[in-house]
């Protein structure tokens, strides 16, 4: 019990991520069971990196691939923090995978309860099992598995509703100020990384 | 106590730092208490951040300066660190100082007992009196508070020497796949940032 004072109102936490990042897997394994002994909801607010790459760094890649020393310390860093976390872990053959397809159907499923386990399951399927989420049919078995309409569901991914929320995730965080991915906002106060999660609770709970 | 296993060799732990950097300052203040509850002793790295950034990124300043976004979130999250930690915090007017020469005295330091104690003095004249640590006047007036021999000092960190000791320092630090400030270095193993300080010193004594 990291949190014992447990948040009197009901609080919530955003977590921001992007199912492409590998720091955001191991946030997003681990948010929710951390944030419920908190008392603290989770938001959960798919967005897409890669334009605020593009805008902010200029670049077009990952950074982890941009700058590759970097980036070769990123790999060593993600064994050793699955380890600590007990998490599986498998460096995937290709970095980052098109993230926007899972990406839509995490805003479809935005409030109702399967969002949570879909997120993890995609995040699984990507750095545990090295799955190339990108393809519709990747997710559709993700979909399937937890006994979901998977048709119905990425038919209504692409639709321009769907789209445009997606954008407007996207915008949004470049609007706050955000730069990478996982990223957690408590009352308007921003937490960068996964190593801040445990930050961002005490945030929550102390005020 | 949060490191109650203390290491039974005489395990140590390189910290990796620029005087110039900020998250440095927050480690430089917290690394020697932490380390020494857990039986690990500090073996203290300045080096220079500049030539490694330049290198890398192909950028002359600091990246909190040619990416402002992250540079804002930077601010805040230093001052929220600082009050975690019950350390004193100033935003300083100029940012990134020139922390040549006092990187210099602290290869004269090199393992004399006066090395720990002046490199935090010089932190906290940079993050907490927002003092200009590029003057050799201000690093004189560190070393005089000391009691040590300022002007003998400051004669050796111009010494052909002590250069080419900060020179080699900087030059390892890019050999071992360092990108940024601090590192913490343990039988190997690569733990980069303020935050990671912890996982360093577990693995130090876990294995």
């Amino acid at each position: 019990m990291p949190f014992p004072w447990r948040s009197a109102m009901s609080q919530s936490i955003e977590f921001w991520f992007d199912f492409a990042s590998t720091y955001s897997y191991v946030a997003a394994l681990r948010v929710e069971a951390l944030c419920e002994v908190a008392g603290l909801k989770v938001n959960w607010k798919p967005f897409l990196l890669r334009p605020l790459f593009t805008e902010q760094l200029g670049i077009r890649d990952s950074p982890f691939n941009a700058f590759p020393v970097r980036g070769r310390y990123m790999w060593r860093d993600l064994e050793r923090l699955c380890a600590k976390y007990s998490l599986p872990w498998c460096r995937p053959k290709a970095f980052p995978r098109n993230s926007v397809l899972a990406a839509r159907v995490a805003c479809v499923a935005g409030e109702e309860s399967w969002g949570p386990e879909f997120v993890r399951a995609v995040f699984r399927a990507n750095f545990a099992d090295d799955l190339e989420i990108g393809d519709a049919s990747v997710l559709a078995d993700v979909l399937d598995e937890m006994g979901l309409p998977s048709k119905e569901i990425l038919q209504r991914a692409v639709s321009p509703e769907i789209k445009d929320r997606l954008r407007a995730h996207t915008t949004e965080a470049s609007t706050l100020g955000m730069f990478g991915a996982p990223t957690f906002l408590v009352s308007g106060e921003m937490f960068f990384g996964q190593d801040r999660l445990e930050d961002a609770i005490r945030w929550a709970v102390t005020r």
